[in-house]
């Protein structure tokens, strides 16, 4: 019997794995020994029986240790990142790490391109003319010491945690995403690797998100919050709500756009507040106290620190977005208060639209996407426009149109608004 | 999604798969387009939720339909084949074989090489000069049709259940053999397969074998009686002991030697009951009646199909077996009882002897194993001989020992005689 097998049949039996299995089994991965076959097993065996908080560490810990870790110590701000499990809309990034640079601190914000119906940070920045996503770490490092700029965008290295990025692929194609400690493990062994030493958590719950209820979402994130501890990174997660959208816009060069109103002062109520809520609890975790990221807003200093930013990753904040080529809208079929808005169902018709891509390393349509004219609580009447849907390609109007006709939900009496920020897991 | 991914996660969730989704995911699998690590994580979710008794005939229909199934119909005698799921010592298909031959049946057993601590049929045969294991579907079509022969041992070809084959393998390396649907729908398929019409399952129970309790046995088998029943085999199983090794020896010249010891009407007690067991109920499945095979081992005509079968197959039944050239023999440390004599002890021993491989491909030592010279229920005194241990390598006597010294409980009193047939399940 080889160690693999032996690894396995334990967590298959319901047995807590030593650091010394950990280790073995993720640098036997890392090398090629233990094979995709065996890890697929392992994956499943964890999904069905778990890792306690002790095998969580020290999972976490040997998928950093399979690369490297950056080191930002030497900058004299501190450094705070922020990373939300995915929500349809989800453009925070964009305002929000300008905003949190222009109160003080170093932003090292190391994200991803999207799959399916969710949109990628990197996919959307890239709509901006000359901008580049792939960055050397002396240039990450020299952006973020840059007082004058000190937030950067951009991709993950090849070396940052290779074993998490080769396992989350296996999970991809195995059946094995859904595990609560492999999804804390992922996200934090790169946030870690990372280099930053504060970190604020925006945990989606709803059904636009991947964690549907709040108790799964809870799991997570006082999972990921304890995995932040023990590495020394000050961590801090909000659970909010996903049920619609974010905003008023899903699709790249359009949430750029919608950004841009954020960081000039205006903006959908609901992107505001969390933009706001996220600065000011990535400023308590950084230490930074008196400043209120609403000023940052109002004085245009944070519109500063983003035209900076997008120069310094090569891009030219004053070129024009891309604009799709065809639009077509969408009406309110009766009279009434809007009381649901399917986040996912958005999601899936920006994707529809050119916005996503379906395979990894597929290409995807700037300018496509869904501009949303009413959200839950807006009254509409008969005929009024709901939302106006863009592509470069408009025979995928029609499947784009069957998705986002079922996400409405009208009625007579008003909703109750509910908050976005449901709670918060940490100091 | 492909649809890979959402058969995994169904059975993940526990749901039931249907026909259509085994049939895919076994077709994908045999033709590559389902990746190992899928299949693997399907393996590990069924060892987690099971499958239902339509789902494992399903399951064991797609197993079969990878390949090609035999056809004896044609031959006029009854088919019917023996089938053990493993154990030390367990030489019963040699005599087993001609004996059913004998009395009228048509045997076509297609067998094994051993891995780890059980031996395989095929070793064992392999150790009489000439004998080939390897036949064309032809010969041994042509070896059962001849009624003075009618008894064929040999391999199993390439193209009989393939993908079953291919999971076993990927079993053995992802901690995934552990599951009695998997277990009973590999070994169904290949003897439903094989074209046998009636077969007898020798399902082993106790410390030498798989099945370490008689409930899971019971289960393993009555999944495996249900599956033969819906395809049309007539199939009763006996649930019988392995907790001492078969008979007085284990490894595969010396097993032989033992063999032919039954078929001159002699040998140890607990080999000729079971012998005889099975061979009256492989008569029954057969249909045949009035025919007692107690009397064909005793008038020789069952010694005599033994001869024509091990000539049929390039054998000489006249060449004297293979013996080891170094000994070593192991005492009693004190007067008493044998109460117990550990089978995986004596089966791990004969391994580290010589007598099975560690690796597939592996040669085997044909004269290599252990001899008993005492089983549980005799009374030894201190220093009489136990065992001989038999090698070409005598620096494995040393590893060897080890195992089989703490194989033997001596006690004052005699121990309560069991019996080797436990149970019966099916008519």
């Amino acid at each position: 019997m080889s160690d693999a097998v032996s690894i396995i049949a334990a967590k298959r039996d319901g047995h807590i794995l030593t650091k010394r299995q950990i280790d073995w089994v993720i640098d036997g991965f890392t090398r090629g020994t233990v094979a995709d076959e065996q890890m697929s097993a392992l994956a499943m065996a964890i999904v069905w029986r778990g890792l306690d908080r002790r095998e969580l560490s020290d999972w976490t810990a040997a998928m950093i240790d399979s690369g490297s870790r950056m080191d930002f110590s030497d900058i004299a701000r501190p450094t705070v990142d922020k990373h939300s499990t995915g929500g349809v809309g989800d453009k925070i990034t964009l305002p929000l790490a300008p905003l949190v640079a222009a109160c003080g601190a170093a932003v090292p914000q190391l994200s991803g391109r999207g799959l399916g119906h969710t949109g990628g940070t990197l996919d959307k920045l890239e709509s901006i003319a000359g901008w580049r996503a792939d960055l050397s770490a002396e240039e990450i490092h020299s952006i973020l010491a840059d007082s004058a700029v000190g937030a950067v965008v951009c991709a993950a290295g090849a070396d940052l945690a290779p074993a998490d990025k080769r396992l989350y692929a296996l999970r991809d194609v195995t059946g094995t995403v859904e595990s609560i400690p492999l999804i804390a493990s992922s996200i934090m062994s790169k946030k870690i690797a990372e280099g930053t030493s504060g970190l604020v958590l925006d945990v989606k719950v709803g059904a636009g998100a991947f964690m549907k209820n709040i108790d799964d979402a809870r799991e997570l994130a006082t999972a990921m919050v304890a995995l932040g501890s023990d590495a020394g990174v000050r961590t801090v997660a909000l659970l909010t709500a996903m049920d619609a959208p974010l905003g008023m816009t899903a699709g790249n060069a359009l949430e750029v756009e919608e950004s841009l109103e954020v960081l000039s002062g205006g903006g959908h109520a609901d992107i505001v507040e969390l933009t706001i809520t996220l600065a000011r609890t990535m400023l308590t975790v950084a230490g930074i106290e008196g400043i209120d990221p609403a000023d940052k807003l109002a004085d245009g200093s944070a519109m500063d620190r983003w035209r900076a930013m997008v120069a310094a990753q090569g891009g030219d904040p004053d070129a024009p977005l891309p604009v799709a080529k065809e639009s077509r809208t969408v009406t309110a079929e009766q009279d009434g208060f809007i009381t649901e808005l399917d986040a996912m169902a958005v999601g899936v018709a920006a994707w529809r639209l050119g916005a996503g891509r379906e395979r990894q390393g597929e290409p995807v349509q700037a300018g496509a996407g869904v501009r949303l004219h009413a959200k839950p609580g807006d009254r509409v009447v008969a005929g009024q426009q709901l939302a106006t849907l863009y592509t470069d390609t408009p025979e995928k109007f029609d499947y784009a149109t069957e998705a986002i006709d079922a996400a409405w939900g009208i009625s007579d009496s008003a909703p109750v608004r509910s908050p976005i920020v449901l709670d918060r897991v940490g100091r």
